[in-house]
């Protein structure tokens, strides 16, 4: 008998007919003898509208009510999932994020998980219930509800799987698996059957959209094997692992992520402690910073450009304009039209000039590269969102993937 | 410095607008020099939607999945509050049944408050926050969200101003108090100042809408001063407490409900533990009996009659078909076509013939009584539903109130 940890996203768990289609997914997989936990996230829209609902009140409201308004959302796709499982005669309960053990740091709107206490989880699986869990919620150490941002779901389905010990932990998605590019950009993209953690790592984190780079991290570090999966066709998806045993192939897949702003400041002061003192900043205020370039200015300043996710954007602004005592620059500036075009393969590290052949795609397409990041793994350009899906395509051929 | 409880039913905080009305009278409220505890419904339509959505997928579905789906409706409702709250300025923070508190028995879809663990709720108020707290909901002894069924937040709201030794609660709601009869039905009913409790108690429980009599029991049990209040207009409302100054009136208010539904058992074996065979496996299903006649039969056998709220008809004729093996009866029959209506006031007791007055009102008005129930402050007959707001009318004028 294995334990299998499923989650399903919101436009899985859309409406009746999905909801339905979900809990007999859920209710096969148990019948084939398995113990199945579920995490799920919000109905569809329901999250949306229940911004909408606070921003006609307060455009300015606490994170922490935020939480507890949106936490809302996964309750009702947890309770519905539940009564459909029901009504098919399985045996089924559902829990919230605290009810499952769920325990976050104090971080609202973007909690992190610090442990879960599986006792719950764990008597109900031995009652023979399918266990629903709320995706994306949890509960701080002061007994408030707290949501996990970004990829929450996916993370809390994975940090699951790895406290219960889960033989699997299948992601249901609306593509049916992991993609050298996404096929509306790139009509020859090729679904890949096996990626590493790392290279999945790197797509995640550049907008393949398929899985949060958090619960791949967390996947990876706790050797979770992960599947991601189609919810509406029974299709082999893409297998997550440590390693893979496909042929090596020099990459993996061409990205691009539009969620990119660029902030830029000018003509720092060129001494020690800088960079810390700017980017511990924004940690505090819980902003992920993506990309990031130092380089030497005029007349011993240095400038530093970075990149954030547009929602962090004005709050970045506003930190950097606090820091104005403590640091001497000449200017800020920001752009939030680019786009962020990468190449990602575990093969590329032993291929010299896997990056030069990139920029020469680019360049043969005319088109103009604002800033790049490396790592072992990939490349990464920042060019005119305009230029974004012509990029996609350029090097996807020219890598002849 | 005072504690007040108030509470806001769901047509108060229905949208945007009426939320930010709901919040600036409790901003006054504190401003005012108060200490504010707010006990919300969900909004308006909400449970509505919630419970249409899970008739889509399940008709049948537990209690217990019921339960966990609609406690997100005054999960919604407090984050709204606690924004538009935040919105004017004041220190807030909202907190879910559990999160304030709430302890209840095992009753998925009818729990009863165990007792309300009030250090949270306190430790807030001393941090100068303004506690709002989700109504109709609490917390089971294995950590399942319970809801409190009809008038729970009623309850919630008094059990809280009770365990929190707060100086008043004050219900808010669509009428400005309690009138001597509907005014939509008797355009000459009359506004009371003050009420007893006991009275209030009969007047609620006979179908008076504007407080549950679950909510009035805790309140007279724990001396609990209430104060029923319009949402809309800053009027004064009714206080409801232990004696009342005003000169006694006859009686205090005619009402009727049309939420009834007998049950006669006819032909039951005259043995001794019939009723409690029967009261006792109802009470086992959570069933609330209201109206209990017993009375001889024919050839030594008895008929029981009573009334239960439409909503529970069903279950109570499934438990008394499961009660035959146990049970000697020749028949059930049922009706949910009629209306309760009823006279209340603690003036009756020492007033000879009121009973008989209001039937000479019905006789006069051509209405036949099917069932009659007294207590010390009030007369309750069973009428066709058809004759219900004509009856109300004929007696209203008939006392002359």
């Amino acid at each position: 008998m294995a334990l299998i940890v499923q989650k399903f996203g919101g436009s899985s768990v859309a409406n009746a007919e999905r909801v339905r289609n979900v809990a007999s997914r859920v209710v096969e997989t148990m019948q084939a003898g398995n113990q199945v936990v579920v995490v799920v996230s919000a109905q569809g829209d329901t999250t949306d509208d229940l911004i909408e609902k606070a921003n006609e009140i307060n455009t300015n409201a606490s994170k922490r009510e935020m939480d507890m308004l949106l936490a809302a959302g996964e309750e009702i796709s947890i309770a519905l999932l539940a009564m459909a499982i029901e009504k098919i005669g399985a045996s089924v309960i559902s829990l919230t994020g605290w009810q499952a053990g769920f325990k976050t740091n104090a971080v609202p709107g973007n909690a992190r998980i610090d442990r879960i206490d599986t006792e719950r989880v764990q008597s109900e699986l031995d009652k023979k219930n399918i266990v629903i869990v709320a995706g994306f919620q949890g509960l701080d150490k002061y007994d408030n509800i707290t949501t996990l941002g970004r990829g929450g779901s996916d993370t809390s389905a994975v940090a699951l799987a790895a406290a219960l010990g889960a033989d699997r932990c299948e992601i249901y998605t609306d593509v049916d698996g992991v993609y050298t590019a996404d096929p509306r950009i790139c009509p020859n993209a090729k679904k890949l059957d096996e990626i590493t953690y790392d290279e999945m790592l790197e797509l995640a984190s550049l907008g393949a959209n398929v899985l949060h780079n958090r619960s791949v991290e967390m996947a990876k570090k706790y050797n979770v094997r992960l599947e991601v999966k189609s919810s509406f066709e029974k299709v082999p998806g893409t297998i997550v692992k440590e390693v893979t045993n496909v042929e090596k192939m020099l990459i993996r897949g061409v990205t691009r992520d539009n969620d990119v702003a660029r902030i830029a400041i000018i003509g720092l002061e060129d001494t020690p402690g800088i960079a810390f003192k700017v980017f511990s900043a924004l940690a505090k205020y819980g902003i992920n910073v993506d990309m990031i370039l130092q380089s030497v200015g005029r007349n011993g300043t240095k400038d530093i450009a970075f990149t954030v996710t547009k929602e962090c954007l004005q709050k970045t602004l506003e930190v950097l304009e606090n820091l104005k005592d403590t640091l001497t620059y000449e200017e800020v500036t920001h752009r939030d039209d680019l786009s962020k075009v990468s190449i990602v393969g575990a093969g590329m590290t032993n291929n010299p000039g896997v990056a030069a052949k990139m920029f020469e795609a680019l360049f043969d397409a005319d088109i103009n590269i604002h800033m790049i990041s490396t790592s072992e793994i990939k490349v990464s350009t920042l060019i005119n969102v305009a230029n974004a899906e012509k990029a996609v395509r350029v090097i996807h051929d020219k890598f002849n993937i």
